[in-house]
C-alpha cells in the first residue's frame, strides 16, 4: 500500500497489544499503513515492561513520523479484555495483573497527544469496517475466535459500547445453560465451545496441532472442528435472532482453521436462524488479518478528531 | 392524565393489534392518552375482520379528534409477529393468514395519514421509553412474556431494528443448543423455557391456572415458575454479556405472575451475568401495562413528524 507523503499529512499511531507481541503501526487518513513494527509483549515477566514497550512502540513511531513531518492525531491502543469508556482496564486474561488498571492515565503521563483505549476486538471491527470486509455494513460483528470468542458490534457504521463500554462479550452469550462451568463464573458460555478452550476439552490436542492433523486428513480431529463450527454457527444464529445483524465477520488465530469449520458453521446457522432472516445471513473472513487492530486503532483517533 | 385541549393540538392514533383486542387511543405530544377505545380482534374468524376492526378503530378516533379540532399527525400500528421496515407482515403467530401481507399497504387504500406499522414489542418499547419505566435509559431492552417471548431493543433511544427491521426476537436466544424443538425450526429457544409455551412443557396446567396455584402456595406450581425465573434470567444474563445493556423491563401477560419468577430470574442472572456486569443489571416490571403499545404507536408517529 502506498500513499502520497506530502508534508503534513494527517496520521494516527495505532497499538494493538496481543498476548505475544505488541503491533503497532503509523496510519494516514486514508487508512494506509505507512510504518510498523512488533515488540514482543513479555506479559509474563511485568505490568510494568508492557507498559514500557507500548511507550517503545510509540516513541520509534513518533520520531518517525517527526522526521516526515506527519502531524500525529494521537493514540489508538486495543487491549484484550474489559476496558471502560474512560480507558481502564478492569479485567484481561492476558495480563491478569491488570485490575481496574487505569492504563489511559498511566500512558498519558507519557504521551502528549490524545489516547483511546480499547477493547482489542473493537479497534479490529473499526478497522475492518473502514478498510477491511465490512465496509459497506452499516451493522456488523466481528467475532475473533482464538483462546477464547471475542466481538465488537458495529451499529450505524460506530462501534456499540453498551452503557458501561463491555458490550461484545460474544464468547459469553450462553449455549448450553447447564453445561461446563466458565472462567467468567458463568456456564454453558459459547468460548467453551467454540475456541480454543472448547477444543481442549474435548481433545488431547492443542488447536493447532489438531488443525494440522485434520488438513492430514485425521477422521477424529476433522469431527471435533466440525463440531466446533456446529456450536460458533449456532452462537451465531442466536446472535442474529436478536439483532437481526447479517454481516458476520470471522477474525482471530483460529480463523485460519476456516477450511475446517465453515460446513459445520454454515449447518449452525441454518438449525438456529430464525426462518425469515436464514437466508439474509453472510458469514465472511475478516480481511485484514493481524493489522485490523492496529488500522483500527488509528482510525479511532482520526474518526474521533476529524 | 389530563392534558390542555386547545385547539389544534397536534395528535397521533396508536393502534395495537393483539391476539384478542385491537387496543386504539389518541394521544397527543405530551404521551396524554386523550381518547380510547377496545374492540375484539375476531382473528379466527378472518383476517378482513381483522383489518376491519383496525379500520373501524381508526374511524372512531379519527371523527373525535377532528371534532375536538385536533391536528392528526397518523396512525402507529403494533402487531404481533415478523414486520418489515416497509410494513409487510412476514408472518404472524396469532394471524397465520398474514405471510408476506403488506398491512401498510392495504390500509393505506383507507386512510389518508401516515401509517407506521412496527412489531407489538417495538411498539411497547417505544412507549416504555417515553412514558413509562425507561425514561431516563438511553439504551433498553423490553421483554415481552406471552405466550412467546417478544422484545424490543433501544439503542441510543431508537428503536433498533437491525439490517431488515426484524431485531428483537429475544425468545429465540438460544439457551439449550441441544434442547426442545421450536416452531421458529430452531433448538433451544429460550423462549420454550421461559414463557407459557414453556410452563406448558412442564406443567399439566396452563400458566393462569399455574400462577393461581402458586398463589395460593401450591408448592410444585411455585417451583416451575421459579424455574422459569432462573431460565429467563440466563436469558437476560446472555443478553447483557453482549450488549452490555443494563436496564432490561419485563413487560406482557405474564409479567403479571413478576412476584412467583422474580427470585429465580435474579438468580439465573447472578448465575450466568459476566462479573464486571452483574451488579449492573437492573430489571424492572414495565410500567404502562397494555397501554404501552397504543402510546408506543402514537410516539412512533411524533418522533417521525417532529
Amino acid at each position: 500500500m502506498r500513499s502520497k507523503q506530502t508534508s503534513y499529512q494527517r496520521v494516527a499511531i495505532g497499538i494493538d497489544v496481543g498476548g505475544t507481541h505488541i503491533k503497532s503501526a503509523v496510519v494516514n487518513e486514508k487508512g494506509a499503513l505507512l510504518h510498523h513494527a512488533s515488540l514482543p509483549t513479555q506479559s509474563h515477566k511485568s505490568s510494568e515492561l508492557i507498559l514500557k514497550n507500548i511507550l517503545k512502540s510509540f516513541t520509534y513511531h513518533k520520531k518517525w513520523a517527526e522526521k516526515k513531518k506527519f502531524h500525529i492525531m494521537g493514540v489508538g491502543l486495543g487491549i484484550p479484555g474489559i476496558v471502560s469508556l474512560k480507558g481502564m482496564v478492569h479485567r484481561s486474561p492476558h495480563f491478569p495483573a491488570w485490575i481496574d488498571y487505569p492504563i489511559r492515565d498511566e500512558l498519558a503521563k507519557k504521551i502528549a497527544f490524545p489516547i483511546l483505549v480499547d477493547n482489542d476486538a473493537n479497534m479490529a471491527a473499526l478497522g475492518e469496517g473502514w478498510k477491511g470486509a465490512a465496509q459497506k455494513s452499516k451493522h456488523f460483528v466481528l467475532l475473533t475466535l482464538g483462546t477464547g470468542i471475542g466481538g465488537g458490534i458495529v451499529i450505524n457504521r460506530k462501534i456499540f459500547r453498551g452503557d458501561s463500554g463491555f458490550a461484545g462479550e460474544i464468547g459469553h452469550l450462553i449455549l448450553h445453560k447447564d453445561g461446563y462451568a466458565c472462567t467468567c463464573g458463568g456456564q454453558g458460555c459459547l468460548e467453551l465451545y467454540a475456541s480454543a478452550v472448547g477444543i481442549q476439552k474435548v481433545s488431547p490436542f492443542e488447536a493447532k496441532k489438531l488443525y494440522k492433523l485434520a488438513l492430514r486428513g485425521n477422521k477424529k480431529a476433522k469431527k471435533i472442528l466440525d463440531a466446533m463450527g456446529e456450536n460458533l454457527g449456532a452462537g451465531i444464529a442466536s446472535l442474529v435472532n436478536v439483532l437481526d445483524i447479517e454481516t458476520i465477520l470471522i477474525g482471530g488465530g483460529l480463523s485460519g482453521a476456516w477450511t475446517m469449520f465453515m460446513k459445520g458453521l454454515h449447518r449452525g446457522i441454518r438449525k438456529h436462524t430464525y426462518p425469515t432472516l436464514v437466508n439474509r445471513v453472510k458469514v465472511q473472513r475478516a480481511k485484514l488479518g493481524n493489522q485490523a487492530g492496529v488500522i483500527g486503532g488509528a482510525r479511532a483517533i482520526l474518526e474521533e478528531q476529524t
